[in-house]
């Protein structure tokens, strides 16, 4: 299988490379080639196949990006939330024209004979309203509150109806909060879901802008990762027009967030202090807190780990790499 | 209160145009100026208020299109539905480029000091799907089957957005199939429920694509221009993010139109021949047969009147003006 992932050089890009380069397969089949797409060159990768590394620009999308014969494209690259809010024209040219260039590269693919790719959209949580009280089915409409969800929910149209159109096939995964995140805040208002926990383990600490019972649809970056590759295998004959799928989550309060990281790192909690930041609650206070995800599960979609696992994980995987990219001692 | 109309020369356009200079007011306050923009310059109307008419393309939107000052805007500029299935890149540039452009001449306006104009945005049934079967409710989600649909979606998550930026303030009305038109067939597919009306009024035999019980979700041109009215003059501070209104059509089957055309002129529905057409019934196929219109009803959007009625207004409104463009005596 040859694979492109836009936005490879990312968090979660990067995730799935070194699992694809670990496994050499998606799918039970074999990985034959990878390309890595970003606003900046991806890091070296070592995989048992050949791996091609390109910067651009998503909206002039070179072809070397997704080449003949690509077969899987996870299409990660986007602007997110706080930046979306905060520059509107910059998020509606990433988001949907670089969405638009996506759709554009698999009709050059198909009008050339091949075969339409699969595409794995990034979509969020984000696309839907309902805050604390929600509890969304899988057929809840998308009402986002915020201009990234709203551009994530319009680029999931365009990318179903070129799917319908044969020009690709398409998974949406509408992705709940990713935590723990490495490295520093980010522009996603999410980000601090992730800093409460991160911060803490490196010994620092940090602001809590939301009250102790804010409830949160969140999922670990490693079963993010399995889902998106289960996406990227995933038979789709019986997703018909509704290609936007919502993964199975877990829904925690800060309380069971503060009370993991306890159980990990006694003491650890007591960095974090409340300071209430209305523009950020704002923002994710619109988000639905809880998902029944039924149809997720029947596709094939892990359960989630429970919370404590989920700040093991992190511990285990990008605690290190963190301290050493923060500069703090091992 | 000075209005533009984006698609001033279409048929609904010209309904609006029309309907604003007989009473001179909109919600009870007097219409100070029009603007009528399309792609070829619109027909002079004779009004008691100044009237500008304009041809440009809606993606290079002209300033003068949407003057400041503006109060009002109906956007009705589209490619319809069998045109944008049959040229993907003609949808996408009108429906979602000249989308863009209105956005962004609202922005115009808010950033010189203006107030946000409100806009009135023709979306459809066709973003919608479930076929015969569906009685959708007033917070259904769109799932389109259609480019068009899709299109027309994408464009309500990126004007609702823009509502809530407060770049403007919409009210998106998914229109019912729009019957009778004049004229002959344009290229939505929904205009063969109007010919099936329309040729035998005009002593004229017709094709009918789809069998004498399908049923389709519809409103009279008479019906929907009171609607469009009424949300240019709606309170919209009850709407929140839900901007999209499902307005109170009826549903009404082939037996039941061509039941309605004997009471109007007995002996025309003769004329009409069933010759299924897979493409066509592909296409409305998928579109819902019926919604349950609570929301619009308590809004005050008008109940629909019974079919008879609408096959009458055509005859009232359309019927001689058809005749003449066909060049049939009256």
């Amino acid at each position: 299988m040859n694979i492109s992932i836009l936005g490879g050089g990312g968090f979660l890009g990067r995730k799935i490379a070194t699992r694809l380069a670990q496994s050499g397969t998606i799918g039970a089949r074999p990985v034959t080639g990878l390309t890595l797409f970003d606003l900046h060159e991806p890091p070296p990768l070592d995989a048992p196949f050949p791996v091609t590394r390109l910067a651009g620009d998503i909206v002039a999308l070179p072809e070397t990006a997704i080449p003949p014969g690509t077969d899987i494209i996870f299409h990660l690259a986007a602007v997110v939330s706080a930046q979306a809010e905060a520059d509107y024209d910059l998020g509606r040219r990433v988001n949907l024209r670089g969405n638009d260039a996506v759709v554009d590269a698999c009709r050059r693919i198909v009008a050339n004979g091949g075969r339409p790719p699969r595409v794995v959209f990034t979509s969020s949580v984000a696309s839907f309203s309902g805050g604390q009280s929600a509890n969304l089915a899988d057929d809840a409409r998308q009402l986002p509150a915020n201009s990234y969800g709203a551009q994530k929910a319009a680029a999931e149209l365009i990318l179903a109806d070129a799917s319908r159109r044969g020009f690709m096939d398409t998974v949406s995964l509408r992705l709940p909060t990713v935590i723990v995140r490495p490295g520093r805040h980010n522009n996603a208002a999410s980000s601090v879901f992730s800093a409460i926990i991160r911060e803490p383990l490196l010994g620092l600490s940090t602001e809590l802008p939301v009250p102790d019972n804010f409830a949160a649809w969140v999922c670990s970056p490693r079963t993010a990762t399995s889902w998106l590759l289960h996406a990227g295998a995933l038979d789709t004959s019986a997703l018909g027009l509704s290609r936007g799928i919502n993964p199975p989550g877990i829904s925690v309060t800060i309380a069971q967030l503060l009370n993991g990281l306890e159980q990990v790192k006694p003491g650890a909690a007591a960095l974090v202090r409340l300071v209430p930041d209305p523009a950020i609650a704002a923002i994710v206070g619109t988000w639905p807190s809880r998902f029944t995800p039924v149809r997720a599960l029947a596709l094939g979609f892990a359960p989630h780990e429970p919370v404590v696992e989920l700040i093991r994980a992190f511990v285990e995987d990008d605690l290190a790499a963190t301290k050493a990219d923060r500069g703090i001692a091992i």
